[in-house]
């Protein structure tokens, strides 16, 4: 009972942090009135998006409150799933709407901070992420502190065992309303961002050759909402489910292992640590002026290491004391956290124009766009090797060094805890990603508003770090959507026992319903990539007939004299990205219930299996794609092949224009698919279930 | 025992029809001094590489089957199949090299044919393309009646059930010796064809503006070999593998399922019905003059229909015969059947230009190249979901109908008799497809000779047509080689059971080997795709600088007085083809091993099982956006989108270009990743468990 009081202290710390943080972005300068009226139009786009997102998803939340109501009335439900789902959406949207408010107050005022020194630009945008990084924390844990509270009140007639049992259970199907509220934001955001970045390359950049982040381009104040909304609303609210169902299935995994109260604390302080280890590290990130761009990843690896180094020793002592006869516990947690770090570098790696992969596809454009694709696309490819190999390293490392061979159960359980070790410093790695659209962002400011060339270095310093940050964020992001969900399907096979604990699983690969699940499951990564590209393709083409019309209809607008009209572009991305994301959404909620419906749990367990597997490989393989065509363009641009609008940047920018829904829509919203399965799977297991035993 | 003596009848009738096509191709006019000329160099090239590839792979058979021979005398291995192996790979080789010569005898002797009418063009490709079909069947019937009554003498002193059980046992092992060489085919050939296409594409119509298919291109007769390496000999190799392995894996479930010599005599049966089934239909291909495109499909697909026909009717006698109380493998035999015909008919409206998703393919390259392969990408990934869907029911549907709910091997015979259902009618579906090659090269004939109008417009019928069959023959041989990897993956499991009955595997889908392996082998497919893809870029890289040299070096190429060295682009094509499929070869062979090693039988069976998904749904997406992109280019050539030489147009060339080694290299190759891991981890299996019970 003790360690859920350290996890509300974890979450109220990490809550006036993030308030504190903002506090002093707020008190910066925010730079010349140019600079606050394009801050402004890209903040009123945001909210005008945000809030029509919310309205959309208010109806989605309404329609499966009442299912979930339905099947509370039924018994197929506790009652408090239809609560906790809309607590859950609450605090995801919340950490959302605070982490974008925050970044587009934070962009001008980055820029107006680069003016003065490379440390301080960095310094405000860095705080700027941290907002976004430590809500996300913050909240989470204060949506896990209040239900723990409210069921252990209600439960408090149990003996404890099963008190704790209930709790758990309970709390797993919680993981809903942030997984829903994170398939929106993803894929509506995804769509939003790369409709109007496309847009406005296609036309301004290749038709008009007006350079990327002009002024006159109609479509470059929705490019830079676009940012905030996919990558920084979006990534906030993806790694919000990865933690919050982290930690719930792992604490439910505890109960079925046998370790009780001692197991469910284990990754709940593992938590509350990590905001404390995070906060820490978030005062090692500081550099001098003139630094390099070796320099300034440095200073903000060094933050994220500190936290992890403090994340090693502290774990070992909460083993130490809670379970000490299970230190293998300790190696899975280790494991976790290594793989997180792992695949990081492994992602900059192959998409950094720093290494070879990169810089060969960039070569590719001496012989056209045709073969820029294909490396691109084998670069991808081949990138997926390593991180399966560190994923099943992890997997096997955290089952058997905590005793798997001897009970599964407890192997499982370490597999669990591998994910809650990756995730523990998420509130400085978060911020470390939230860091790299607000760059962006700052970079755009300083360009529209022919800020000096000296500020454009700076904050073009700081942009292109924003990119290798936001690569590895999205392989961490890949990374953990993936433990998350082998710790999510291992619960929903044990929420099958404990709701009919006589029906006997027949789960072994060769049994025809497990196999057609896991082709059924296997498909649907792609199904759900194919859909999201094609609406970006759709998006994107309503935009191009946009700014196409302006230039033609608004007199003056080339030369500079009569302003374009930002937010009709704004607008139409806000009502094709809410229009486009239906279809998605509706097949990653429903197509888990229609097979467990002819195919039993037993399909559904295959369906989650194919799923999981496919959906990592595939997601790793766009971002990366993504990345890298994005920065063999920007390496072309510096100067190689010839440079910016040569026939090789020509073929450059055709793989990049690919690799944006690659990497920014489809790729990101796979890691979603695969927890919002499962965690759809557990909340309707009941039904399910006794449809099978029908 | 009756039975093999139909399958040996089978073999014969196959091989004499096939023989006698073989004499009614040669006796058909050559046509003029140059058609003859341009035939005699392609024909040289493709006995230049088939000689080259025959060495190179004599080398890695004489490697394997020392290691074999080694197993075999340590134990782990029946003497007969080191031999089996050879005899597998030998038979396979030879169908590849009698296709292929049939192939490049045809190209000039159909161009002349269609100089006289349309139906006898279609009869002398279609009737060479029949010797391939034949050749296959009857070499792989062949190939299984030798051994069946080598080994059949060889245990004659053991009861009637023991003997069946070492027959089907020991023949199981023989497919490793197809998959080998159909390995090497499908990589090499794959390799082959597509960098001298891309090559030939890249220099010639891109840089120097001249036609496809212009005698000044030095890459132009290697253009031609490719064709028929890669797409006859490639593909024939393929379908070869699958066609033994599912007989010999259905064989070995009969014995498991418990129906002793009936049982196995059934897929047998099946095959050699299947042949006379075969040669009626091709007596149905033929046509009018002046017949639309759509006729001449018709005519095709009159022959198949009509051999399926005879195949529904055989197949329920052959069952209430041998099994009469099991009808429910009759409704197994017929959902393979369904099935195939089904898969051919999705990839048909996903990738010709007569239906939507093609069309708007082609629209997108309004907008440039970026969203032609956006959509090109996006189309091959939705046209997954109904092969998937498709494959789903089969696998269900045969296992429940023949009875799976009771005993879960009888199910997984029912699984193999789908997959050897869908092959039964081999010979006039491969006739069909190898036709497509043939057309092709004769189109090119017509197009170096300069061969009237009326001539040029019979023979792009025929191409045009021979595109369609060449994509459902793909869709085809994806969905076969899943049927048949799933009933060798049974196989695999059956085979551990044999050889250590008191092993107890855990193949649930929670053990983490078994979830650790289902991972890498997710993983596996996109590795075969990077590394054929690059290979494609790389030969055609070497390509491209050749052509470029030709044309610099050689006076007079230009205005037709010089001829261009054609021979150096065959001969690098060649070797870039073999050095660059060893990677690829080894990649497929070795993990298996490794993984067994490393996880045992637990993580080779979720290899084999992730494998097979995601490889089939990776290899669906790769052919259909292929062929899309194909279709979609001649599309716009027929004068949509302002037709050849527009923007558009050379959009849709980039999206053709990416294309070709998705549906010609990558795309195909992962059919033998798929079913080749399975066989390789049948043959090693002793070794894997005698380390794993270590």
């Amino acid at each position: 009972m003790n360690a859920i009081y350290f996890v509300a202290a974890g979450s109220l710390l990490g809550l006036i942090f993030a308030l504190c943080m903002f506090l002093r972005v707020k008190k910066q300068p925010e730079g010349t009135a140019e600079m606050i009226k394009i801050s402004t139009a890209v903040r009123k786009g945001a909210n005008a998006y945000l809030k029509r997102q919310y309205t959309g998803v208010a109806l989605f939340f309404g329609v499966v409150f009442c299912i979930l109501i339905i099947m509370a009335f039924t018994g197929y439900l506790s009652f408090f799933t239809p609560f906790a789902f809309l607590t859950g959406g609450f605090f995801s949207g919340l950490s959302g709407f605070i982490g974008m408010h925050t970044a587009t107050m934070a962009n001008n005022r980055t820029a107006e901070g680069a003016s003065k020194s490379l440390n301080k630009g960095l310094r405000v945008a860095f705080s700027a992420g941290s907002v976004m990084g430590f809500t996300v924390v913050g909240l989470g844990l204060l949506d896990l502190s209040i239900w723990y509270l409210i069921l252990n009140a209600v439960f408090h007639n149990l003996p404890a065992s099963e008190k704790i049992a209930e709790i758990t259970s309970n709390m797993l199907t919680f993981g809903m309303g942030a997984s829903s509220m994170a398939l929106f934001a993803r894929v509506g955001g995804g769509i939003f961002t790369k409709a109007a970045d496309v847009g406005a390359d296609l036309v301004g950049k290749i038709e008009a050759g007006i350079p990327e982040d002009d002024a006159r381009n109609p479509a470059v104040i929705a490019d830079n909402v676009g940012d905030n909304v996919g990558d920084v609303a979006g990534m906030g609210a993806d790694l919000y489910e990865s933690y919050v169902g982290s930690i719930v299935s792992t604490a439910a995994l505890a109960v079925a292992a046998g370790y009780g109260i001692s197991g469910v604390s284990v990754p709940m302080l593992l938590a509350a640590i990590g905001v404390v280890a995070s906060i820490i590290g978030t005062f090692f990130v500081k550099t001098k002026e003139g630094a390099s761009q070796k320099n300034l990843l440095r200073a903000l690896r060094t933050g994220t290491y500190i936290s992890a180094g403090i994340i090693v020793v502290a774990s070992y002592f909460v083993i130490k004391i809670l379970l000490p006869d299970h230190m293998g516990l300790y190696v899975a947690i280790l494991s976790g956290l290594i793989a997180g770090v792992l695949i990081g570098a492994i992602t900059e790696y192959f998409t950094s124009d720093s290494y070879k992969p990169t810089k060969k596809l960039a070569d590719s454009s001496e012989t056209g766009p045709a073969t820029v694709i294909i490396s691109g696309l084998s670069l991808g490819m081949l990138s997926t090797v390593v991180p399966v190999v560190i994923v099943g390293i992890s997997v096997l490392v955290s089952y058997y060094a905590t005793g798997g061979v001897n009970d599964f159960n407890i192997g499982l359980y370490g597999i669990g805890l591998s994910a809650v070790g990756m995730l523990s410093t998420l509130g400085i790695t978060l911020a470390t990603d939230a860091y790299g659209p607000i760059a962006d962002n700052a970079g755009g400011i300083a360009e529209m508003t022919h800020m000096d060339a000296s500020v454009r270095e700076r904050t073009d310093a700081l942009d292109a770090l924003g990119n290798t940050t936001a690569a590895t964020g999205k392989g961490f992001a890949i990374g953990s959507a993936a433990l998350t969900a082998l710790a999510l399907i291992a619960s929903y096979i044990d929420k099958i026992h404990q709701i009919s604990p006589e029906l006997k699983l027949d789960l072994t690969i060769t049994n025809p319903k497990v196999l057609v699940g896991l082709f059924i499951g296997g498909m649907l990564p792609f199904l759900f990539a194919a859909l999201t590209m094609s609406a970006v393709g759709k998006a994107a083409q309503s935009i191009v007939l946009e700014v196409r019309r302006q230039f033609k209809t608004i007199i003056g607008i080339m030369e500079g004299k009569a302003e374009p009209d930002y937010a009709s572009c704004v607008d139409m991305c806000t009502k094709s990205a809410q229009k486009l994301m239906i279809a998605p959404a509706l097949i990653a909620v429903i197509i888990p219930i229609v097979v467990g419906f002819i195919m039993g749990p037993e399909g559904v367990a295959g369906l989650l299996a194919g799923n999981t597997v496919t959906g990592f490989v595939l997601a790793v393989m766009m971002a990366n794609s993504g990345g890298a065509w994005d920065n063999a363009k920007k390496f072309i641009e510096q100067g190689a092949h010839n440079g910016k609008g040569s026939d090789q940047h020509k073929a450059a920018v055709v793989g990049d224009t690919v690799g944006d829904p690659f990497k920014d829509t489809s790729g990101p919203s796979i890691n979603i698919l695969i927890k919002l399965t499962s965690m759809v799977s557990i909340v309707f297991a009941s039904l399910i279930v006794a449809s099978y035993l029908l």
